[in-house]
């Protein structure tokens, strides 16, 4: 497989995955990045011929959701699974903000027989990512203490900041559908908000989807009605990446002006920066009445955008009418899960099976992290397993189903 | 083993069962019921002679339960892990009739890497089995569209119409105790409603056992009191499997004239097909309060047959007073774990083992079921098992416990 | 490896572990209790080496909480896996004193294919011990009725009387700070209670201190303010023990006292005794009203002794003012996890490393008790292991990470 001469290429030079946390993806490299785009390809690969790439005998894969989460529950589960790691989950009331000693102490506590841990913890500005780091520190004593017997990797499920296992399945999933990372320059991707009924949706996602497609070249735009900015710091590195990779980057307030020619569209509500910034405040102080006048004025100040809805006529705007509808699932779907909603029942029917391809690359990423934090040399141990013939479904492959 | 030799002659024909979903025993042939059994055998020896049928090195099974369980979640878990699948729970809350894009959706997303899924949706009349056809639906156009890289196979952990698993249990059950299924012939069960203070009990288990031990040339007595009917339909089809296999089907409103000279009886209270329908209306339109009157209606309904208790005194009416008492458990016993119940606690107790046994037949069933959905080649591939000498306590058989 | 030699002679006599429960420590052989520290240390230096000690091909571990917990709950999850079993939880409501037929009939309809049982019941006095003979109790009459193919072994993750897991960890960190079990002779160990904001803490920590450290020839003295009595026959217990070991058993109602020159101190809340009883009545009788006022009365007798704290000054008084600092964790720190609390801010810091090592060991004392359960020669078993080579981290152990 020339996938795996590449990889073994790059790991020559060294696996700089090895042994770090994958927090957010403006940390990583780009050829970190495409080490875990192949081997999560290679993966994927393995497991449609029934190439068993269980590298682990025993073992615990962490879980740790402190909001609630299906799919990619499902993903962390399939992965760890996939390289032989049992699942143990550490679920948290999501309403609580831990620091301190709690998390130092936990922390060891549910790692002494751990190799990954994965966090979700999305729902609060200026801490999610914080938890993580707490969380990667006192790892990091607990194993240079002699209290763990290896360090466990932490991969971020999704925090305040970033959603990388999202963000990159959904890179591999561009990179699959236009056929090379290098075909992505050029290509004009929107990076939309939408209208939801809901309240209080996470930034990280379009955060993460503006900071990695501008490292390939895209034109980004990012577009919202006024008042719903997404992290400043974020922005300004999208803004960056945009620069040096040779794309553009610009934000505009009308959606029509935004999906002309588009290339890619990703329609998708999230609730303004300053109102998380608020809300988290209130959580912290456990304010209950403000909370609630809180999410009335935002529900009302949505409501005053259900003009941002993706339909035919709008899609009909992009490159051939034909741009590439994007979601991290689920969708609010007008006249389907909702009455108004982010996408119109048509569009969304038209491309569901490729967002359900999109999401079907999630359970690699998460396995291609996971396996790179864990070996050096990640490329050489899949060439061993193939060379090992171990195949998922017993001796019987030639018999199995699917 | 001989058992080998005859499931290897029925596959030669064609497992049939390959690639099917286990949702009701009706839909069944006669000959993919036996082979069910005949790999629950097998599967069971294997177990006590420390043979291992591993025969996935990773993968999923799904489970989705609608409503509460403990005897089948430990069944389903322990069937999974018999086989190396890994567990993986998806609770949604039991109130909720699901379908559409949220069903199409979800089904995919949980089925990246899975293999199995088993599904528990008893609660609502019409609505169980649907939902469980909607969820294979779904998995049928995801493996299409290449979207999963094998289509899982379904299994009914009970639903409004069959409980498949519990029936296919209690038919190993009667097959062992009465040495063969040819045995079988002219043995009278009574299939009797019986009092409970509890209200809305599912339908599928006393539907689940007309249907299937009808096609057994048994002579079937189904007694409950006036009003307390069973879905026609499937009444109908117990009816024409009687006809068919050379037994009797015939209904009776009075205990004392339906035990008498049974072989079995399986007492067991349930709620009346016609509740179930309106009870299934309220739920849909969330009218709490007709649904608390429908309760206490029902409750009252009941009370009103407390004589439908199985003692001492009614089951010497029985065949040389002696006829093998059956149920799924947990029963509800008279003065042990409600004050009037289903059975007397003197009657319970004499068969409190032999109902434990009657269980202990679900794990096994439920690995077959999943066993024959994987292999085209069952038989072959236990063969080889047996011939790999794998041992499920490492190479020290010899030396564990048990 | 000489730990190795040292197992297999002892075992050479008998495993008298082999197929027993292990419910209190006091029921143990002192060779019975060095086996399972001996068996915890080889699989500690086995995962340390990349060994595996996986010897269940598969197989099911239930725990039973019928309390909240986490770390007790990852070390339950952890041994299994390492020994090759999947967990599987089963939560009842804690609220619940279960007896009877429940309690036999659902030990067997979880047991079908188990090899462990593991129980926390702790919640009320006279019951959680008897709770798990009665699993104990139903699993001999499956087993014997063949219900059952094997009988599982249990494990008390804690109950009313002993902490059997948590005191087998620090008696193992105690031999391992001190350097050997004998060394652990004429040292003094204070077990003190200790303030704490919260009320109703199980007395199962510090009787199952006394009653295993008064096994060593330690000089045990018991420290708490009149009135915070333990179980009388537990502490006859430990007296005995004392006796027989050749160390001393004192009872002390000054904390400054108790602490001087002492080796080792165990400041820990718990509730007393008399009142612990009071509870079980009133919550077997569902008294809320009464339960309330128990609460209060007793947070305000724990109000009365907030001078129990241990802080710089009186760890001063210790043995060169150095003794070991140990807890079970979590614990009351003072200004950190509550206002005021069992340890200071700053004694705690000083022993945090510790207390995290103390805790490491508990995942390998349960799974040295569940070996030494389905085991007949758990050193024969182990040294084929070592001589079989098979390695945790696939064939690629010096390319793993750690």
């Amino acid at each position: 497989m020339s996938l795996l001469n590449q990889i073994e290429k790059k790991e020559k030079v060294k696996n700089s995955l090895f042994q770090k946390d994958f927090l957010l993806t403006w940390e990583k490299s780009d050829m970190e990045l495409k080490i875990i785009l192949e081997l999560a390809i290679l993966l994927k690969q393995f497991r449609e011929q029934n190439i068993s790439p269980k590298v682990f005998d025993s073992g615990l894969a962490v879980s740790i959701f402190r909001d609630k989460s299906t799919r990619t529950r499902f993903s962390f589960a399939s992965a760890a699974n996939l390289l032989g790691l049992a699942v143990q989950d550490m679920d948290e009331e999501k309403s609580q903000i831990a620091h301190g000693e709690t998390v130092r102490e936990t922390a060891n506590m549910i790692s002494f027989l751990t190799d990954i841990i994965g966090i979700r913890d999305d729902m609060f500005l200026g801490e999610g990512n914080k938890y993580m780091r707490e969380v990667g520190d006192a790892l990091n004593e607990g194993f240079k203490e002699g209290v763990l017997p290896t360090r466990p990797g932490i991969v971020n499920l999704q925090c305040d900041m970033d959603h990388p296992t999202q963000s990159m399945a959904d890179l591999l999933h561009l990179q699959q559908y236009f056929g090379s990372l290098e075909s992505l320059k050029g290509k004009k991707i929107v990076m939309s908000w939408a209208y939801s009924p809901s309240y209080g949706k996470p930034l990280s996602v379009p955060q993460g989807i503006i900071a990695l497609m501008s490292r390939y070249g895209m034109d980004i735009k990012l577009a919202y009605p006024e008042g719903y900015e997404l992290i400043p710091e974020i922005v300004n590195i999208a803004r960056t990446n945009s620069e040096k990779s040779g794309g553009t980057f610009n934000i505009s307030h009308s959606m029509t002006e935004a999906v002309k020619d588009a290339d890619v569209v990703y329609p998708k509500s999230w609730a303004p920066f300053q109102i998380m910034q608020q809300r988290t405040e209130l959580l912290k102080n456990g304010d209950a009445n403000a909370l609630l006048s809180l999410e009335k004025a935002c529900l009302a100040q949505n409501a005053e955008h259900k003009d941002w809805e993706y339909d035919t006529q709008k899609m009909g705007l992009t490159k051939n009418g034909d741009a590439l509808y994007m979601h991290c699932l689920p969708a609010d779907i007008s006249g389907v899960s909702c009455t108004e909603g982010e996408v119109s029942a048509e569009v969304f029917e038209k491309y569901r099976i490729l967002t359900y391809k999109e999401a079907s690359y999630k359970p690699y990423i998460i396995a291609a992290m996971m396996f790179a934090n864990r070996f050096q040399s990640p490329g050489q141990v899949l060439r061993k397993i193939i060379e090992g013939n171990s195949s998922r479904i017993g001796d019987f492959s030639r018999l199995a189903g699917g």
